[in-house]
């Protein structure tokens, strides 16, 4: 089956791409373990309070972040497409069950392929429905967010603290 | 794996269910065929002007209906959940590729099992993501409205029109 996810449009998507030298099964145990996500998916000080992965199509995907302060963000979607180290696809704009969402904002996905013996291209979409909700992301800082937190897991990975 | 779909909430959501007379399998060629569901999806004297399907998460599932008067109201969405015989599940939350869509109202969902050696329970839901949608959606007609292209599908079927 070829790759269900729309044609990135640079008006309308944000992408973040990296070389990683880290292997690719430890990528996806890190974004699909709750455990390992916690550690590293948001931008420190910020904190992951908690979090819920059932990790299928239609399953849940919730991060509650909480702010130095100890405000609390609840960012609930669910998932839509799992193929294990290759691809993950989720989304907010539906909840588990693919009920729809209150605040629809975009669909995210995750590519991995292998780079080398143990390295990884990394590439993370963010899929918005227009250029306005781009932009909104892009001044919410999604670069920035995006790169630090993948930069967090990449020490994380490495100090290891997820088994192989 | 289990159901993906939401429970049901009769709050937020509808359901149509049905016993029938035909196949289960003529009732899935009716849904997946666009040379077929044109011929029933909405009720008459309305046509499906235009009608583009891929079967498969992520894959298009777009309907363009067409009033006596000429009008046309396009209906664009995606497949989430395909079971052949079984189950299909879509969203107009959604458009092709996963990119959130401008106006988000339903996710539609169609279960099918047999009953006896040649008929059908057919059960269609429309789930949303509140009261006042769901209510808007009930106003619109959906009991009538889904009631009359199940019976136009049965007759459709009883015709010979879908070959087994």
């Amino acid at each position: 089956m070829t790759m269900p996810l729309a044609k990135f449009d640079p008006k309308l998507d944000l992408k973040l791409e990296r070389e990683i030298d880290v292997p690719v099964h430890l990528v996806w145990k890190a974004w699909t373990t709750p455990a390992h996500l916690k550690q590293w998916f948001v931008p420190k000080p910020w904190t992951i309070a908690s979090c819920e992965l059932d990790l299928r199509p239609g399953g849940i995907f919730r991060t509650v972040m909480r702010s130095p302060e100890g405000e609390e963000y609840d960012n609930s979607g669910c998932y839509l497409d799992v193929v294990p180290n290759e691809r993950l696809i989720f989304t907010d704009t539906l909840l588990p069950g693919y009920r729809p969402a209150p605040k629809p904002f975009f669909t995210g996905a995750l590519l991995l392929s292998p780079l080398g013996a143990t390295g990884t291209r990394y590439v993370a979409y963010a899929i918005h429905g227009d250029e306005a909700t781009r932009e909104n992301h892009e001044k919410m800082g999604f670069h920035d967010g995006w790169g630090t937190v993948a930069s967090q897991m990449v020490d994380y990975i490495k100090s290891g603290a997820v088994p192989a």
